[in-house]
């Protein structure tokens, strides 16, 4: 079986380090393709550079709105490598003009070994089953129609024009086709949610200036449980920090993001 | 009066977006500079190259040792150039090698507006007439005679061989020479702490794999007040989060760095 997030992740070699996508608007928001599926694109490209398997952190800067359903280009520049880590630059450009460049460092978590010690827990929510389906969404946004998504109660007012007043959202996730999650896939996963500001106050749109990620596990198949929270809304730029937890509770992913909220005549 | 961090972040043109350095020993850890030094010079060089003034967010990883008391070369290339952003990627080579790649977005901290909603406070720690000045790390460390640094003593144990056995560390610091805090410095200050998992173990050395800053506001003149701590050390590989805010309790930066620890026999 072929499942959508694969599909739309192939990359087709062009040529030295230099791969040919093209960009499903099956990751729309609204006409624009997320941001977590380009950096999702950006490590397809990246794990056919480098030696090491897994990605440990990425950091992808948006340059430029790409447009979805055509092709893009993207070049890779492997700059290490180690022994026990690979690092790469990635490019993404369409029609010449560059739209994302991606820093990131690849190395072998099943070869890790080491000290662990874990000062934090999932945060407790309500199971999914108890959890609100974002039918507004998933009825308008292509990308939502590709996924489970199930907000927690406490927090999903602001995804139906009810602001909390507390910047957080949350609640679990999984592919809608039944694909299981991998450390890739939660690029994608870590800007699928609303945003948080959507519990502050009407906006236009969040362009996402800089997305980072540590890919800190391997996560296990089943739903995954993702939390975001802000803390700094300074003069419209916000960052969004994330956590997403595995079916057996595990720490995969911590992802932080800086954006911009512009106001509704902008959108 | 010139102070000690603007001679080091010095930087001579050698032609079209390229800038000869002096790697300072005055920054250095052991023999090896700080990570927080060399981000800071890397980001001297980018400044010269873009149109706008201030760092908004800048991600470096760190690909080989750096060498301190020799000449180093930077090459930036401007990857936007926009009406309120700009962004770049900066590489530093010393012998031709790469050493550190970094990905940095500007803007104007000046002309931001927005809303503005602040939903946590300084962290609550003892003055700095209370605090704890590191004087084996002063009489042993070049960088750390540079620094006025005050440990809030409920976290100062792990820098003096006493692990508290919580991933924490903070408290105050500035300039030793009167040089004021501005946002180019908090790429230092966010790395011129004793790691946290000082608290922990006994450790070899916690190389930096990645290191990101947000740099939110303009510091005011006067102490910082620093804090990291860490949630999750994984098979070696921690995340460090970290806040620093300004004498004047503005948040000025959060930063988050991904590293790896490595066994005392690996010193």
């Amino acid at each position: 079986m072929t499942f959508e997030f694969d599909e739309d992740m192939a990359v087709t070699p062009l040529g030295d380090h230099v791969w040919a996508a093209e960009i499903s608007p099956g990751w729309n928001i609204g006409t624009i393709p997320n941001g977590g599926y380009l950096m999702a694109l950006a490590l397809s490209a990246v794990e056919s550079a480098v030696a090491h398997p897994d990605p440990l952190t990425a950091t992808t800067h948006f340059l430029g709105r790409v447009s979805s359903g055509e092709p893009a280009t993207l070049e890779v520049e492997v700059l290490r490598e180690g022994r026990t880590l690979s690092t790469a630059c990635a490019r993404l450009t369409q029609g010449g003009r560059e739209r994302l460049r991606m820093l990131a460092t690849y190395g072998d978590l099943e070869a890790s070994e080491g000290p662990t010690l874990i000062t934090a827990e999932p945060p407790s929510i309500s199971p999914p089953e108890e959890c609100i389906r974002n039918d507004v969404a998933q009825a308008t946004m292509e990308i939502q129609k590709r996924f489970d998504l199930r907000l927690e109660p406490s927090v999903a007012g602001g995804a139906a024009g009810q602001p909390i007043g507390r910047p957080e959202m949350g609640g679990w996730i999984r592919f809608l086709d039944g694909r299981d999650p991998d450390l890739k896939s939660l690029a994608l996963f870590a800007d699928a949610f609303p945003p948080t500001v959507l519990n502050l106050e009407r906006f236009g749109w969040v362009p996402t200036i800089e997305l980072t990620i540590h890919f800190r596990a391997k996560p296990t198949p089943g739903w995954l449980l993702a939390w975001f929270a802000s803390r700094f809304l300074i003069e419209s730029h916000i960052e969004e920090d994330g956590e997403i937890w595995d079916s057996e509770g595990n720490l995969v992913a911590l992802s932080r993001q800086l954006s911009r909220i512009l106001p509704p005549s902008s959108h």
